[in-house]
């Protein structure tokens, strides 16, 4: 910094073309380009050095040439996602050099964003706090998952809570929000691995490998005798159809994402919507666009949270903006074991 | 009344053993038995001579053996539903020889209730309005319509308005609950006849006979242009699929029925539940069996609409017992133009 007329190189992941079906490392192309490290002059936009990259579920949703709650990415450009990174120049003057900020990016070493705004590049008050953190428990994911378990699932002490995709970056969070409001919660993951870190790690009451159980229905039934209270969805599915199925009345369902939709040119029916009626379910769909704004008092918690160390946090972290494109391919196959982070740099 | 020794001949209609699949006339068997015209000395029982009976479409679930939100029937006895009767001998603190109500009864000239309680046998309060409305308007599907729509859905002026089955018991209440509050709404059923029923009759803004469209995205697009806000869910299957394609942002989904899944062995797949979340759904399943205590204030609301002429009723009147069981059976074929009543005594 200073030396702002530099122009360096920028390494870049560039998103190929739309695609339909199961996502594959081609369809992402490294390139390098040059970058020059300063603002445009009077501009309103800011230069960021990229640090942290989140691989996130949703991103799936951008491959696709189809206009939903947020535009697809354009081919040619790069793969853009949440991020964390640091201000190296900026012409905005909710920015200064040095900000440490977290929000959509680029994946590419150096972003030249125009125009950002404070609710979608959000400057990080609490440095000392890891700075990964702020893709994960302290970024989307970590809002996603207070939001959607405290407003959307209206939890109550001793209710029995189920998470799917338990060990991942929401799933986590929620079985622990959900044992701190003294729920009994149980989580089901892809692996081994997995389940011992719902059960060991994150206190789950208990937890179960979806992988090993041919019929989904029974394990719930197992685990839930008395059925389940809320069901934080973040799978779809069959899986929908067997909590559905084991639901108590006047359950609750928050639903945040459907995992095992996403690559499939046609989505799974789900054939117990009927059990919506006469078990009074209210099924909530979310997106934590609508709740940016609670952010500032979600921080203040989470921060406690972590300082008190009532709260912990599993990342698996992917060094290397080259290997960003196989970490965000392998959410799909359940590779990640926690919040799936790559580090462009940690500095 | 006066001559309570008598005992006198008592057709009935015979539920005659579960079923699967679609329900057929010989299921309930006519039968004809005798009846003392007294409850039993020291009982807390009531003696009715039955008015009125109703076909409702939650019957169907009655007819298996799975124990839901209502027990099955049992076989050997009776077909149970509502009805409204008028009491000829009460051993019951509540009820008094004379008095009209409304509730569940048998489908029988003359039912015997043991223990009867107030939410279940509501009396009569206002006699010189028609007294079947009771099996509609002003009884079970009466307040479920008023439930579902003003408390589930949370309509607010102005809002866009789809009901289904809207000729029936409930839809053509909801279609008329929506214009009262300022909405716009449009209606689908079965038949021209139907259609032109919403339209003139009930005040629907627009309507459509589904069974002329072969694919049901299309029409919901072309009368919602800038989509659906609510949804009131009366049959299910490709219609939820239809909707949940053709729904706005934040859109709310009362879950009142699903006729069209009823008699099949099994349900139809609902392929576009992902757009739960990425529209921000809300669907929420209700049940009138829990609402029931809202009674005493909404016969004063309907009181008055009826009364101002503000609501109108259309009911399906079939004469005699015998013809209940095709009048059942006619439901789900949508034979049906409005409630289906039967009329055992016109006193």
């Amino acid at each position: 910094m200073g030396n702002g007329d530099e122009i360096i190189s920028n390494k870049r992941i560039i998103f190929r073309d739309y695609i339909s079906g199961f996502p594959k490392e081609s369809d992402m192309i490294p390139t390098t380009d040059t970058i020059r490290l300063k603002v445009p002059e009077g501009s309103n936009s800011v230069l960021l050095k990229n640090l942290y990259l989140s691989c996130d579920p949703y991103m799936r949703g951008r491959m696709t040439n189809v206009d939903s709650y947020i535009a697809p990415f354009t081919p040619g450009l790069p793969v853009m996602g949440y991020g964390v990174a640091k201000v190296i120049d900026s012409g905005n003057p909710n920015y200064n050099e040095g900000d440490y900020v977290w929000g959509i990016t680029g994946w590419e070493q150096y972003s030249l964003l125009e125009n950002p705004e404070p609710l979608t590049l959000v400057k990080i008050k609490y440095t000392y706090l890891p700075l990964s953190y702020y893709t994960g428990i302290l970024g989307m994911p970590g809002i996603t998952a207070y939001v959607g378990f405290h407003e959307i699932a209206s939890p109550k002490k001793g209710e029995f809570v189920f998470v799917s995709a338990a060990s991942g970056a929401v799933g986590q969070l929620v079985g622990q929000f959900a044992k701190l409001m003294g729920c009994y919660v149980v989580g089901c993951a892809g692996s081994k691995e997995k389940v011992d870190l719902l059960k060991n790690k994150f206190g789950f009451d208990d937890a179960f490998n979806y992988k090993e159980e041919h019929d989904l229905v029974a394990p719930l039934k197992r685990y839930f005798p008395e059925g389940i209270d809320i069901y934080f969805e973040n799978v779809g599915g069959k899986m929908l159809d067997a909590v559905l199925a084991n639901m108590k009345l006047h359950g609750r369902i928050a639903a945040c994402g459907m995992i095992s939709q996403y690559n499939l040119e046609e989505s799974e029916g789900v054939r117990n919507n009927f059990l919506i009626i006469t078990k009074r379910i209210r099924m909530e769909g979310f997106l934590v666009f609508d709740h940016l704004h609670d952010y500032p008092k979600f921080i203040e918690v989470m921060k406690q949270y972590i300082t008190e160390e009532k709260i912990v946090y599993v990342e698996d972290t992917v060094e290397g903006l080259e290997n960003a494109p196989a970490a965000l391919i392998g959410l799909f196959t359940g590779r990640n074991v926690g919040k799936q982070v790559v580090v462009v740099s940690r500095e």
